[in-house]
């Protein structure tokens, strides 16, 4: 790493970890660039403050957080004696820290509505590879580490795999944040029992409990925060509401909207034509965008918009039904004739108003990505493999519910 | 307190207090109303998380919060056999879950901007008056108390004083969400010290050494982390650059902005002509429409309005000297000079760049709103004077700092 | 409840939920009572301790924490509208707080040497029927539900069941104190979630997923606490040691012992001869009787005894091998020939310096005390069956794992 | 330091810390040794656990906490370029680990009534003496650390001063185990502000008001916690039940004792005579031959004996009066004529019954071992001095109080 200049030398208070030192000079100019810096404005967790008012953090902090961690996983495997040079140690966090730096606003919304056809990872790419030129090729490592191309396998899973700072970073962060104090994990005793085989990442024989508390607690999360019932509504709105920006932008409808934001509605972007200049302007586009122009779209003179919009901004949102059986086809016609008839609405807007989908979780995966147990005597096993009792195979398989939404009261 | 219906009884996740009840259908229905959602959108820390970045916390919890810590002090009190009728008691949750309510975005910088000659305070009074008629009324005896009218001062002082459930919460809330642990205050015991005495909030003695730490807890609050250098930093350029954008709009310039923002730009809006209309569009501005602005202004014609909007948005903040002593007129125009000829700037303009104030912190008020002790034979103490070791007379005396603030490095 | 006494109204401190009021005056006087306050002197965790060194708890803080989850449960199930008589309510509370008063010192070593043949929960009831003629019959209520007799079962299962109290306060509690925050469950969230359904305790459908999460912490308690084996040797030398004090008392010798352990060296108790007077003596039984005995064992003229006693005093403990299948007969007497070389041994000295046994968990009992799922539309489910993927069917078989100790280096 | 083998590297599990490591091979043996073995039966908080029923933690674990925060220590300190070496790191780890190695059980009671004339330290002294020549001289450094003598001070400093490990550790951990939370202070943060300056330990400018609060909170915890009312009861019954052992020892009355204690009682130990037999029987001396003894002294058949050890065992304490005040003379003999007639007492037993004394506390002394703030510039102020508001010069005078005790109700 390069040598380190105080002045430059920062700490950061963190309230989950409490003091978080940044490694070197480098590190603190790729948090300083306006690149990283727009992640102040994107929050962690979409919309889902709207059932958690607590939960307001942003990308920004989980990003250092998770480098954080990566610090941790870092000194405990050097002192399990896995050698991991300083060019590695340093490549290692800041493909962290850029793990998620191609996050839109409200991801999961904008990649079903404006920003179609390429996902945030390869946006991450292409932000590391522009801060790459930028930075004289001192991130060709951490690139090589994140593409997964690197042939120590161990230090990417550290990034992406199914026990990365990454998850240990924002399952602990969400749970902090939206006080469902039963996802919190306990992120510090997992990475103590980490350890490196064959340069791939296992965990230690003792670990295994931890192991299994950390994938219920993960299932847990996903049923009472990411797949709440009232934030699926809030973000199909979300999706209801671009869309319908998207469709008006391109009958030629001026719509009012931030510069950046309107560059993404009336163009039509995808990973073909994803060049320098929609980079540039994808960073300026942040939570800022969206809720601002829904805010204003509140008065939109097209009904179908501006009721969306109001539905978001007031939280007045529609009412959800979830079921693990998919939904009679005779339910769904009664229901959308309804909705018709109550708000007065022609077959193409009650697309709008009328939203029937499904949701899906699978707590752990034991085909990709599994996380491999050590143990004492050198041997290797999967974890479902290896608990004794739990019986993660059936974790493993996809729990798929189906949801319909449409409006409760007055419009 | 009206019949419960336990369709609208809702539970709350905080994650400070955990579990938090709404008390009955009243409230729950002033929480829905769009007047207090937009709380949601505004910050309760300003642009504090610049500093801390884990504070991203909106006024929306903070004000239910301090309704929580509101139904543990009542119940502590009638506990102690203080009578509180059902009447009173929903009279006090409500004011202190709208005490807030007329928070502006960003309030201090806007009080200083666009929105002057009136205080937060006085716009939340209009917007409890708004929604006691739109609610029949019942609103009447939380304003009593809320302006200091009824007859039981311990009600208000409970709302609105230097042990008040707005500081109970507020301190703790900042603190845990800065991640300054050493801010956190033990609200619950603080609570359980109250009592009453001639219709005057008291503390038994006992609590002595808690209002000690409580105040001082506050001190470092301020010092740490509300009158921080960097935060002071942003929050001036933030006022630099409303008066700015203010001033373009009074020549008649078109600035991009939002419906709401612009009413406030272009009007010159005071405590004499606030009416109703205004009072609306106030409702619909929040955090979004600022930052959303100051993007916008990163481009702008304008020199001094885009150099400071790109300041805020990319996080260059400019240098900051703070010291006790007042500067010496020579050190201020030896810079001013510096910073006209550096960045090519005349006197007008001069006055966007170089700023010079004052700050101050009064860690207690031994005049106003005392804490009074009361003494197992009936006494009562004022604290700074019940305090048998801590000079909270000294405490009492505002500490004034002197500072300056210019850019550095390229514009 | 009987009227208060507010000069004998106390509040509690208690690091995990901060203060614990006591109801009411007659339970203040049972806290007060010395068969109560010998709880002060009997460790919650036994020697764990030694593995954990934070672990000094006592029963005594663990009952009143268990009757503070009680009020939580009376208050969440009063809210749902269950029917709680006052005197109800003050049982229970009783019966809570009571349940544990019949544990011995190191209960489990105890159990297995010197006081054998009764169980605590026998002892418990003893002692409640002697408290309730002090006390004029008013325990008689929560002796009927202690017992079981109630009619409204729910009661009884708050203090005995799968999700009683009881487990509630001690998962959590030794978690704490152990510093295994893994283990940490949410007690209040559980209570929450609680219900009664025809007279039975029952879980609300949204709290399945915290249901899961208390049973895979307990189990991780299980193997990571209560079956670590540092604690298993620890605790298997004290029932040996125990053992050999009572072989010599009972062939003549005599041993410095307090006087209440020397009742029950020297006395064959069971639970036919338990009388009156035995009680008063097991009243004045504690840590402290069996600890200091052992501390003067250390120079015991028997070598058996002096050698356990210096190990447990010194912490110089056995070797122990924990394997999932048996151990084969070979390898048993071929380790049971070099301890008996090696230390010089005959073989009825062997037997206390060769622990040759097994341990067994079971996380959740899915036949005996069911945890049930009230679904929305009123339908019950028993726990295992209604977890959509966690195979709790697996969780219910209990592990079996087996285990040899022997001792290591020098004597 | 030693090499590392890795069979006795060690982690333990704190409570408060999480995970602390033990840093090398002769600490691990140190910690290992009877002498710090015995720690685990030695009370931090002596009776305190009488007041607050969950303080039960012991020496062992704050001396191993306290070594875990130097850890913390050394690596800030290297981090801002002081230079520490590999032996004085290892000596300074030894010489907190093993600063308190001389505390006797109820060590304050002890010191006033039968180990008289000798302090803990120089027994901590003797103790690490007699393992200097067990290691073969390894502990020589750390003992000319511990004795003040080595030429870098502030390493004594971080051993004793007013703001040494010691007290970083015990503040926190009795603050964490009683539940005052107000106690709490942020050690960690304390750590990073500390500095070196000429050899002595310093802190940094801008840790003044975390300094201040750390005074304020070890006031609170001695007036809620330390100096608690009940507290000071139930030692000084401690301390008189000692007293009259020892004279009735001396007048060759035979009592129920541990052999250990027996030494200390029938034999006038002070420093002069304090030899390493004396030590080697100390060393088995712990709570458990106190509390064993006064268990069975109950039913002595001294009545001052019997009735005082009753109180204690059955918490039936004495009534206390404490005022700012000394009491008057009239008043005093009042009550011990009260007291006479009622219990029957004659003169030399009153003083059993009859307790006159005085409790003072200093919250910072300003004159020794003074606070030293490090400004940016270079200079250095005493802390009271360099506060700009707190009267810490009031802080420094300490304060004195004045109580009484004597029985209540039936003996």
């Amino acid at each position: 790493m390069t040598a380190k200049n105080t002045n430059k030398l920062k700490i950061l208070n963190d309230p989950i970890y409490g003091f978080i030192t940044i490694p070197n000079e480098l590190i603190f100019d790729l948090i300083e660039h306006p690149y990283f810096q727009r992640l102040r404005r994107v929050s962690q967790m979409g919309l889902s403050y709207m059932v958690y008012p607590g939960a307001h953090h942003t990308r920004f902090l989980h990003a250092i957080g998770a480098m954080y961690l990566m610090q941790k996983a870092v000194r405990v495997l050097r002192f399990k004696n896995v050698n991991i040079s300083r060019d590695e140690e340093e490549a290692v966090y800041i493909a962290i820290l850029l793990h998620d730096i191609g996050h839109g606003a409200f991801s999961h919304a904008l990649e079903h509505s404006i920003v179609s056809g390429i996902s945030h990872e390869e946006i991450s790419l292409k932000f590391m590879e522009s801060l790459n030129v930028e930075f004289n090729g001192k991130l060709s490592l951490a690139i090589e580490i994140f593409k997964g191309n690197y042939h120590r396998k161990f230090l990417h899973q550290l990034i992406s795999s199914q026990l990365d700072m990454d998850r240990l970073d924002y399952l602990k962060r969400d749970s902090f944040y939206t006080g469902v104090s039963e996802g919190n994990i306990n992120s510090e005793r997992l990475i103590v029992m980490l350890n490196v085989k064959d340069e791939e990442l296992v965990v230690e024989e003792k670990g295994i409990y931890s192991v299994e508390k950390f994938i219920i607690a993960r299932r847990l999360m996903y049923w009472q925060v990411y797949l709440h019932k009232t934030g699926i509504v809030a973000e199909n709105i979300l999706v209801k509401i671009l869309k319908r920006a998207k469709e008006l932008a391109f009958t030629g409808i001026e719509l009012k909207t931030s510069t950046a934001l309107n560059y993404f509605l009336y163009k039509d972007i995808n990973s073909s034509n994803f060049d320098d200049e929609t980079l540039s302007i994808f960073s300026q586009l942040d939570d800022y965008d969206i809720l601002s122009a829904i805010k204003e779209w509140t008065n939109n003179e097209d009904k179908v918009l501006s009721r969306l919009s109001r539905m978001l901004v007031d939280r007045r949102l529609m009412r959800i039904e979830i079921q693990n059986e998919s939904f009679s086809t005779k339910k769904i016609s009664q229901i959308e004739n309804e909705v018709k008839l109550r708000y007065n609405l022609n077959d193409e807007e009650l697309g709008y108003f009328f939203i029937h989908d499904t949701i899906s979780n699978q707590a752990y995966n034991s085909v990709k990505n599994q996380i491999h147990i050590l143990y004492k005597n050198g041997e290797l096993k999967e974890t479902a493999a290896a608990s004794d009792q739990l019986n993660l195979q059936a974790l493993s398989t996809p729990v798929v519910k189906h949801f319909i939404c449409y409006p409760k009261g007055e419009f």
